[in-house]
C-alpha cells in the first residue's frame, strides 16, 4: 500500500506520448500493491493502471509475468492486460524503473468474503490454469520447499524472540514437509498469491484476477491450498468448511481434481501455511525503519498451520 | 500520502447507498492527502472522491470546510463540491469516522511548475478571493502569529540538534514579526496552504484547486505570500522573481492589490516561511515510530525565510 516513486508532468508525458490512449485528465498514486508503485491514469477514452517496478522485482522476470497477462487477458480471462505501446512493447523506463500501462479492471476486492465468492474463486482459479496450459513460458517458485528452507535459516536467531517454540515447530515441521510433499502432480503456472485483494467482484459475481507477480510454475493444487489458507479462515481464525467446500466444488466444476491431487491436499495446505508464515516471520524480523508498509503478523499463519497439522484427512476441507 | 483506515464492502455499500450515483464499479485508495484517507470511487455515472476525516481532523470544523467547498463550486469556481445525500447532508459517518463523498476534479498537479501555472495560480486565487465575500461562516487562523509562538516553544528543546543557531533566528524572527505585522489589510476566508499538490491542470490551463482544510479567515494578501513560498523557488532554493510576477500580475488582473498590501508584502512572505518552517520543523521533531507520511526536512524553509529577509522593498517580487 504505497507509492514508492513520483512521477512529474514532464516524465508522464513522455510516457503517456507511446500509447494510444487520448489526452490524460488525471493522474493518482494508488494504495495497491506492496511490492509496486501503481497509479490510476485516467484519460479521455478511458482508465488505466500505470505500473513501476520496484526494486524487490526481478527485471529479468517481468516479461514473463506480462505475457502471462497477455496469454489470459488473450485467452478471455478477467485479468489485467498490458497495453502494447507504438514500438509494441509493454515494457520501457519511467523514472528510472521499468514501467507497463495495464488496462484497469472493474470490481472491489471484498474484506469478508462468503462462500459464494469463494465458489468464484474456485472456478476463477481452475480457468487460470486451464487457460496457462499452452502459454510458453515458465518461472521456478523460489518459495517452494528449498526456498523455505532458506527463510527458515534466515529468521533462526530471531525466531524465537517473536513467539516461544516457534523455531522448533517451523523444523518440525520442514522436516514432515521435507519426507510428504508430493513429488508428481499436474503442474502448470499458478497465480500463487490469489488472496482476497487480489481478486475483484462486483456483488458476488468476479470481474477479475489481479497482481500476478508471484505467478510461477508449481503443482496446480498447491495453488488451491493457497487459496484455502487465505479464503476459509474466519477473522477469529477458525476454519469454515463450507467456505472450503465451495472453494473446491467451484474449481472441480471447471477441473476436477485428480485422486492423487486429493490426497495430497492436506500436506500442500500445510506448506502453503508454512510458506505465508516464513515470509511473513522473515519481513517481521527484518522491519526496515521508516518503511511505508506494515509487516503482516506471523502468529495468523501459526495458527493456520496448526490447524492443517490436526486435519486427518482431505475429507475435512469439504471434499 | 497515506490511507489510515480500511472500509470494507459492506460499510461501503451502507454509505453509497445514501447518494444517487449508481452501482460502484471501483473503489480504489489513492495516495493524496496527509491528514485524511481519501479513495477514488467509481460508479457507473462517474468519479467521486470519498474523504474520511481522520484523528487529526477537528469534526466541529467540518462543516466550515464543506460548506465553503460547496459556496465555491456554486459560484462557479473551480473545485470539488461535496454530494448531498437522499437526507439533504454531506457529512456521514463510515468506519467510526467522518466522512463526505466529494466531486471528481480533471487535471494533475504539477511537480514544476512554469510561469503560465504560476499566472493561472494567481488568477485562481484572485477568484477564490472574491467568491468568499459573501460567504457565512468563518474559521480563525490557529497557524496565526500566535500559534506561531506557541509551535517554537513546543519545538525549543529539539531544534539545535536539527541545525545549529536554528531556535535564535526562530526568536529573532518571531520578534521582529511581532512588531512587523500588519493589523489592518483587508481580510476574508483563504485556501491557506495552495501549494502545487492542491491545484490542478490540464497542460497549463488551470482545472482545480482542492484541499480546503487549512483555510481559514486572515488577511488575503498572506494566501498570495503561501504561494509565493510555494511557487516561484526552484529545486535549487533559488527564487524565481518571473514567477513571482507572473502570480503577482495573474493576481492582480482579478483583484488589484491595495498600497497597504503591496507594502506588508515582504513581512507576510517571512511569516509565510515561518509558518512553513515550525510546522514542518514540529513533525520533524515529533516524528511518530511507523508513521506512513515522512515528514519533509524544515531546511527548505529556513532557505526561503533567509531569502525574504534579505528582500528591500516588495519590488524585488516582481511588482
Amino acid at each position: 500500500m504505497a507509492v514508492y516513486t513520483h512521477v512529474d508532468e514532464d516524465a508522464l508525458a513522455d510516457f503517456v506520448a507511446h500509447y494510444d490512449v487520448g489526452p490524460v485528465i488525471a493522474f493518482k498514486g494508488i494504495a495497491e500493491g506492496v511490492e509496486n508503485s501503481n497509479f490510476l491514469l485516467q484519460t479521455e477514452r478511458g482508465s488505466y493502471i500505470l505500473t513501476l517496478y520496484e526494486k524487490r522485482v526481478n527485471r529479468d522476470e517481468l516479461p514473463f509475468f506480462l505475457g502471462l497477462m497477455g496469454h489470459l487477458a488473450g485467452k478471455g480471462l478477467a485479468c489485467p492486460t498490458p497495453i502494447m505501446g507504438d514500438d509494441g512493447k509493454a515494457l520501457r523506463e519511467l523514472c528510472g524503473r521499468p514501467a507497463a500501462l495495464i488496462s484497469f479492471l472493474r470490481g472491489l476486492s471484498v474484506v469478508r468474503p462468503t462462500p459464494m465468492h469463494c465458489a468464484g474463486v474456485g472456478r476463477g482459479m481452475a480457468e487460470m490454469h486451464q487457460a496457462v496450459a499452452d502459454f510458453g513460458m515458465s518461472r521456478g517458485n523460489g518459495l517452494g520447499l528449498a526456498g523455505w528452507h532458506q527463510l527458515a535459516s534466515a529468521c533462526r536467531e530471531q525466531a524465537e524472540a517473536v513467539r516461544p517454540g516457534l523455531m522448533s515447530m517451523i523444523d518440525d515441521e520442514l522436516a514432515w514437509l521435507d519426507g510428504a510433499w508430493p513429488t508428481d502432480l499436474p503442474s502448470g503456472v499458478i497465480h500463487a498469491d490469489l488472496f482476497p485483494d487480489n481478486v475483484f467482484f462486483m456483488g458476488e459475481q468476479l470481474t477479475g484476477l489481479i497482481d500476478f507477480y508471484f505467478a510461477c510454475n508449481d503443482f496446480l493444487a498447491y495453488d488451491l491450498a493457497i487459496a484455502m489458507n487465505a479464503w476459509c479462515f474466519e477473522p477469529d481464525r477458525s476454519f469454515n468448511a463450507t467456505k472450503a467446500r465451495r472453494l473446491l466444488a467451484g474449481y472441480q466444476a471447471v477441473r476436477p481434481l485428480e485422486p492423487a491431487e486429493i490426497a495430497a491436499l492436506p500436506a500442500l495446505a500445510r506448506g502453503a501455511a508454512l510458506r505465508f508464515l516464513l515470509t511473513r516471520l522473515y519481513d517481521w524480523v527484518n522491519q526496515v525503519d521508516g518503511a511505508l508498509v506494515r509487516p503482516k503478523d506471523p502468529a495468523e499463519y501459526v495458527e493456520k498451520l496448526l490447524f492443517h497439522r490436526r486435519v486427518k484427512s482431505p475429507g475435512e476441507y469439504g471434499l
